[in-house]
């Protein structure tokens, strides 16, 4: 089975593919989805889903996962965040792959073993669990994270938050 | 030439078209999408894109238009609020139809004449500018006073905010 981790922005979109057999993982890919600032957000959030198509097209991930979402005191840039995520979270829905989302304590425990890690703890993490991968940045390294999450409460269905 | 005018929100979504020509406008079709609170939040985007692309298909529109976004003090509704309006813009986009972004009052102000009018104003002006229109209901009511906005500002092509 295979997970996608996503870690939605407007400017740049985190994406991690991992393969689960049995009670292992393996790092299958990695990548990020750069959109360029002064082309119109319509076409940016277009760029973003057709990146994401391309990945689901080319790894066919069987679930996916998500970091819920960091709400900012801005809401311009919380507005701009949501855009993203709602087209990223688009994506695999209309391939009928579903959606977990998990809060950020969580993912840092589930990689780092403590809910207050730092950023650089779970790059470094990311690679010890998964041997081979380099992740290609940070919003890559995060969503291999979520990916990782997933399969670490995987057997928790009922964990979905996502309403 | 044909404007689609959006509301959109992940609850019920408003679409308008119209139709112009020469500076003529007239009423084409106007609807809006409702999606279940009870399903997934990725689920309810996938019935937002899949109708929305369905109206496009059917009615053709060369151009789109769209409310600037209303921001709310809740981080929890503005996140909401902006995963469906990424998704909203997503559509057309897609189709290579341009979005553009008017601010409310600009909206007001071209239907009713002036900045600060009643949400029942818009509607019975809707009416008015429009003859045999009769908007489904208050989001496609306002989808229509956005289309009827673009077609006011149509010729101002650096209008455009969105960014």
């Amino acid at each position: 089975m295979r997970i996608l981790g996503l870690d939605p922005s407007l400017s740049s979109t985190g994406w991690g593919i991992i393969e689960i057999t049995g009670n292992k993982m393996k790092y299958i890919a990695d990548g990020f989805i750069k959109t360029n600032t002064k082309i119109p957000i319509s076409e940016r959030l277009a760029v973003i889903h057709n990146e994401l198509n391309q990945v689901i097209e080319t790894y066919h991930p069987n679930e996916a996962a998500i970091e819920q979402v960091f709400l900012n005191d801005n809401p311009t840039s919380t507005i701009k965040l949501g855009m993203a995520r709602g087209v990223v979270i688009l994506a695999p829905a209309l391939y009928n792959i579903s959606v977990t989302e998990y809060e950020p304590n969580k993912i840092k425990k589930a990689v780092v073993g403590v809910g207050k890690a730092a950023k650089e703890q779970v790059e470094t993490m990311v690679k010890v669990l998964l041997p081979g991968c380099k992740p290609q940045n940070n919003d890559s390294s995060d969503a291999l994270a979520i990916a990782i999450t997933h399969f670490n409460y995987h057997n928790i269905r009922d964990f979905k938050t996502e309403k």
